[in-house]
C-alpha cells in the first residue's frame, strides 16, 4: 500500500470513528467492565440482547470502548448430545480450573430459552457449585435475534467477557446440530463431549459435529462403562483417520474423562494447553480469528443490507406481489428478481 | 384480496412484463424447444450457463416463453456415495424407462467439471447405451456460477427440459454432501443409491443425505453381496424410524436392486409411482413446488442485491478498507457494518 492509499484509508477510518455517538453511559459501563465489575458486565449483556435501537447503539458504543482489551481469552466451544453429561462436566472441569486461578465465563446457548425463558433458573440449578465460584460467570444466551441464531449476540458477549478479564470463555451448545457451526466459527477450540453406547439415532446427529471437533472427550468413563468408553474412544480415533485434515493441521485427539468421579480433568487441561501451543506456534489462532472477523463482517453486512431492503414499504409490497406471481408460475423467478432490482436501484 | 388490490397487482405485473426486451432469437429458440428440438435445447442451455449479460438476457427471455409449458415432469434427485454404482444404475434404470416410452433427461451435477471440463466426455462414455437412446438426453451441469453451486443453472435447465417434453428429469449428484441440499430443494423426489458394506467413513458422509431421502435403493444386491444388502436394508429401515417425519408424511422406503443384473427395476418404478400418487393425493407436489419457487426467489434476490452492492466501485473500496480494519481489530464489526450501511443508503 503506498502512502497516498494509506492516507486515504486513515481518513476514512477517522471519519467513521468521529461519527460515533459518544454516549457517556457507554463509557461509564465500559470502564466498569474493564475493572472486572460483574454487574456492569451483566448490564451490558442486557443491552446486547435487546432489540431496541437505542440499546443497540449503546451496546455498539460499549464494544467500541472495550475493543482494545478483547481477544485475550481461550475461546472454547463445547458441544455434546443430550445425555453426554455436559452440565456435570462443565461443573466439574470448570470448578477444577477456577480453583487453579483461571477466570471462566460459560455462555450457554440454549435453544429452549426462546420458549418459556426457563433456562436461566435451569442454568443456576444445574451448575450450582460452579455458579457460586468467585472466578466463574455463567450466562445463558437466548438464541433469538436478527440473525436467527446464536451467532450475533454470543460473539459480542465473548468480547465483553474478555474485557472483564475472563481467561477462558466457553460457549456451550446442546449438540443437536443447529448452532454448532456458528459456535465453531467464533471459537479457537471446538470440544465434543461424547459418551459410549448412545443409540444409533444420536450417533447420526453427532456425525457432522464430530468432524468439527478438535478434541473429543468420552465422558462417563467409569465403573461399568469403562470398557465401552475405551472401545468408543478407539472407534472415534479410527474415524478421525478418515476425515479430512483440519486447516490447523492439528490431529483431533480423544480422551477419557469421568465428570462424576472427577478423573481425567488434569489430562484434559494438559491437552487444551497442548492444542493452544500447537496453533499458536503456527500463528493459527491469530489467522483464524482474523478470518472469523472478516467472515462475520460479511455475513452481518449481507443480512443488514437485506433487512434494510425489506424495511422499505414499497419494497415489501412489490416483494409480496412478485412472490405470489412466482409461486403461481405467472412470472419466472428471473423476471421477478430483475424487476425488484430495477425498481430498487433504478438501473 | 379486494378488487382495487387485485387491479393494482395486475397493473404491476403488466408493467413488468411490458419491460421485456422481446428478442426474436429467444422466441425462435423457445418455439423450437417446445417442438422437442434437441439442438435448440442444447443451445438454450449454453446461454443459461454463460456468464455474459447478453446471454443471460436471452436465457431469461427463453425461460419466459416456455414458462407455461414447465412443471410437467417428475423431478427426481439421485444421489449416492462414490462406489454405489450410480452410473450403472442410471444407465440400467434409465434405459428400462426409455424402453417403456418415457422421455428422460439426466442432468449430472459434477463438481469435477469445474476443473478441466473433462466430464462431458466422461458422461458420454460412462452411460453410452442410455446416451444413444432416442428418448434420453444426458447433460453434465457445471457447478460454477454466481451462486457458487448447482442451484441456479440446474433449476433453469429443468424448466427447459420440461418444455422440450421430457417426462422425467433426474438431477444426479456425487453424494459427498455439498450439492444435495440444493438438489433436494429443486426436486419432488429424492432418491439415495446406497450399497452394503461401504466403510465407516462413507457411512458418515451418507448420514445427512439419508435423512433427506424419500426412497433408498440398496444397489449391488446380487451374488455374494445379497445377504449383506438385505442386512443393510434392515438397518436403513430401522434408522428411518428414528428420523423426524417428512413434511410430505411419506415414510421413506428401502428397496433392493441390482443395476448389473437388472433386477428390481420394475419394483423401483412401481415405488416411484406410489410416491407420486401419495404426494399428489395430498397436493403436496404442488405445495412443495410453490414453496421451492418462493424460497428460490428470495435466495436469488438476496444474492443479487448483495452482488449489485459489491459492484459499485465506491462500495468495494470502502468494503476492503473496513474488512482489513475489522480483521486487525482497529474497528468493531458493528461499527464497520453501520458505516457501510450509512454510506450506501444515506441514512
Amino acid at each position: 500500500m503506498d502512502s497516498a492509499q494509506e492516507n486515504a484509508r486513515k481518513q476514512l477510518l477517522n471519519a467513521i470513528k468521529s461519527k460515533r455517538t459518544q454516549l457517556p453511559e457507554a463509557e461509564r459501563l465500559a470502564s466498569s467492565i474493564l475493572q472486572g465489575n460483574r454487574l456492569a458486565l451483566a448490564e451490558a449483556i442486557t443491552f446486547i440482547e435487546s432489540d431496541r435501537d437505542a440499546d443497540q447503539r449503546l451496546a455498539e458504543e460499549i464494544l467500541h470502548w472495550i475493543q482494545p482489551q478483547t481477544g485475550t481469552s481461550r475461546r472454547i466451544g463445547i458441544s455434546g448430545v443430550p445425555g453426554a453429561g455436559k452440565s456435570t462436566f462443565i461443573e466439574a472441569f470448570g470448578t477444577f480450573l477456577c480453583n487453579q486461578g483461571k477466570k471462566l465465563a460459560v455462555l450457554a446457548v440454549d435453544p429452549s430459552s426462546e420458549l418459556g425463558k426457563g433456562s436461566i433458573l435451569g442454568d443456576k440449578t444445574r451448575m450450582h457449585q460452579l455458579a457460586a465460584h468467585p472466578n466463574a460467570f455463567i450466562r445463558p444466551s437466548p438464541s433469538s435475534g436478527n440473525l436467527g441464531g446464536v451467532a450475533r449476540r454470543t460473539r459480542e458477549v465473548i468480547h465483553l467477557c474478555e474485557a472483564a478479564g475472563f481467561t477462558d470463555v466457553w460457549v456451550e451448545t446442546v449438540g443437536v446440530g443447529q448452532n454448532e457451526t456458528a459456535v465453531h466459527a467464533m471459537t479457537d477450540l471446538f470440544v465434543l463431549l461424547s459418551v459410549a453406547g448412545t443409540g444409533d439415532e444420536l450417533q447420526g446427529i453427532k456425525r457432522g459435529i464430530t468432524e468439527m471437533a478438535d478434541i473429543v472427550l468420552v465422558n462417563k468413563a467409569d465403573g461399568a462403562l469403562m470398557a465401552a468408553s475405551q472401545a468408543a474412544a478407539s472407534d472415534l480415533r479410527r474415524a478421525f483417520h478418515f476425515m479430512p485434515q483440519k486447516p490447523s493441521a492439528w490431529n483431533a485427539s480423544v480422551l477419557l474423562v469421568s465428570a462424576l468421579e472427577k478423573t481425567g480433568l488434569t489430562e484434559v487441561e494438559t491437552e487444551f494447553q497442548r492444542y493452544f501451543e500447537w496453533i499458536d506456534s503456527r500463528s493459527y489462532r491469530e489467522h483464524r480469528r482474523k478470518e472469523q472477523a472478516r467472515l462475520w463482517f460479511e455475513t452481518l453486512l449481507k443480512e443488514e443490507i437485506w433487512s434494510v431492503f425489506l424495511r422499505k414499504p414499497e419494497s415489501i409490497a412489490q416483494f409480496e406481489v412478485l412472490k405470489s406471481a412466482v409461486e403461481c408460475g405467472e412470472m419466472t423467478v428471473q423476471q421477478a428478481v430483475r424487476s425488484m432490482l430495477e425498481s430498487t436501484f433504478n438501473r
